[in-house]
């Protein structure tokens, strides 16, 4: 099993992509590519005190930044991280890519390099994001700003497959993001999407308001890529919104210092179930290969459970499952 | 000032809509018109010890409940305490009137009891929102599930008007939702929304990520209705989450609990900062009339909090505003 890793990707690339590398090859005895400028990348190893030739390192000279387009620095950044290392998968040579870098450009290259799989239409990219009473996968938080009702039903059938496949759900449940629980609630889009659900063989429970959403009880969450975008986005931003207003007041005052000192094990735990770092990136479903984009801002720890999650992709045999069901409705 | 109140309306009707009802005419000295079956109205006022002779009471036979369909029921059920109380607002015999009840029931009461403002397209449902820097104001928040930009627009404008005579905010900004910063980003639709919001006259930011909106230093933030609704649930719905999770944590052990109970001030204070009740309801900008929409599960507090909305909103002449920007800009 080889990974492939993006060292240039990311707030905290090279040095905490390369540790999170390192602590993960370490952990799971799995093979890691680090791609990137090799001087970087040497530089980082040296700093933790590690040999650059216990690693597999491909130079390249160029970085998609995440000022550039997508599309455009795909196309034109040939030698860059991003691009060769998805040429790796591409090839056979690897079996995962994983980058912290330009989500856009993660997903044309996605498109462009490594292709779609025959008879998905549009990719989606699909965290997994914690919930009260589970794990749940968001579909699609943004690889498509205006999809078709075909779309989703596609999202919901590849979320149904990796929720089966690499976490382990029996008959995964599947619910509409939409404005009420009713059938008729919504957009002529969604109305369509219902009924496409309904009809098909998936465990569709109908609508889910957003309300309902940060409980975790609908395993594969869909939306188009508008919506998905903003509840991804949103939910993290009430989360760290409320924790910031929480920790101003707990440091306002000895008393409150005190209680605070207390309930630290309350608010590790929360944070241990609510971070995102925990549950591994968010996968891009639907292309020809595995691809895991990690959180722009992630460190060490981040990058280690984007590996272990791709692991398990390839455990589970993700990419291929999907293709087969794919082929078996068409 | 008269207020007209749906004593029929919500979770809690009548006795915590009267409550608030009764709080409120003390507390601000504003005339109360209290609209619903008479006998339960009375058996509510006794039980606080109220002589009903001291409120105005106005008798309807028929209720509005969740399960009727909107428009239907505005159109069949004409002695109902919704239909007359919006009635009274129609025929200037009221200020204003406030419901907890159905909110689709209420958005097609203001449009067919009342009617909108000339020259306003779509009125729009507007919350309160309380974010960590200020409160912004959401809309729409799901009066209309599809929009044009152009009604994003006038949203944007009804907000500016709102946000400068309630909130007395100066030169209130406003913020578009989108999936990305640069202008380029999201569907056709944002695309053409914020061309015309840049072209406009109002204070326009840019777009707005889901991440930023719980900042609140955007004072206006307009999207579409379906959007705005799932943001409106999702924000409830995270911030719930997480409170129930802390709770159960705190529950656990001794220590916690000690921790909780140094910290009560700290969560008081927090939910009193982030208390939907603690900023009245959501109104329904563009109708040609007050019309405020409490939240269903609305206890006393709540009511009376939005009966002190619809008095600003009365000083601030509102509504008034409102017609006369428009009419000035066509």
């Amino acid at each position: 099993m080889k990974i492939v890793i993006d060292a240039m990707g990311g707030d905290n690339a090279p040095y905490e992509i390369v540790k999170g590398a390192i602590e993960a090859s370490k952990e799971f005895k799995t093979d890691i590519i680090l791609v990137g400028d090799s001087n970087k990348i040497e530089e980082a190893l040296n700093n933790y005190g590690l040999d650059k030739n216990n690693f597999e390192i491909v130079h390249t000279s160029e970085v998609i930044t995440n000022e550039d387009s997508p599309t455009i620095s795909i196309r034109r950044k040939k030698d860059s991280s991003m691009v060769v290392g998805m040429k790796l998968v591409k090839e056979g040579k690897a079996d995962a890519f994983i980058s912290a870098g330009n989500t856009g450009a993660l997903l044309a290259g996605g498109l462009f390099v490594i292709g779609r799989i025959k008879g998905i239409d549009r990719p989606a990219l699909t965290p997994v994001i914690p919930g009260k009473n589970g794990h749940f996968l968001l579909m699609d938080a943004g690889a498509n700003a205006e999809c078709k009702s075909i779309n989703i039903l596609q999202f919901a059938l590849m979320g149904s497959i990796y929720s089966k496949k690499v976490l382990k759900k029996d008959n995964p449940s599947v619910g509409l993001v939409n404005i009420g629980a009713e059938e008729e609630k919504g957009t002529e889009f969604t109305k369509e999407c219902f009924k496409l659900l309904r009809e098909s063989t998936l465990n569709f429970k109908g609508n889910i308001e957003g309300r309902y959403i940060p409980d975790g009880d609908i395993d594969v969450v869909v939306c188009d890529g508008f919506t998905g975008n903003i509840i991804l986005k949103l939910y993290e931003g009430v989360s760290q919104t409320i924790f910031k207003i929480l920790k101003e007041e707990i440091l306002s005052s000895f008393t409150t210092k005190l209680g605070g000192l207390l309930l630290k094990p309350v608010f590790s735990k929360f944070k241990k179930k609510f971070d995102y770092t925990e549950h591994g990136g968010a996968i891009l479903l639907g292309i020809d290969g595995l691809v895991i984009k990690a959180h722009g801002s992630s460190n060490a720890k981040a990058i280690k459970n984007a590996i272990k999650q791709a692991i398990l992709c390839i455990e589970g045999n993700v990419v291929n499952s999907i293709k087969s069901e794919i082929e078996h409705i068409n």
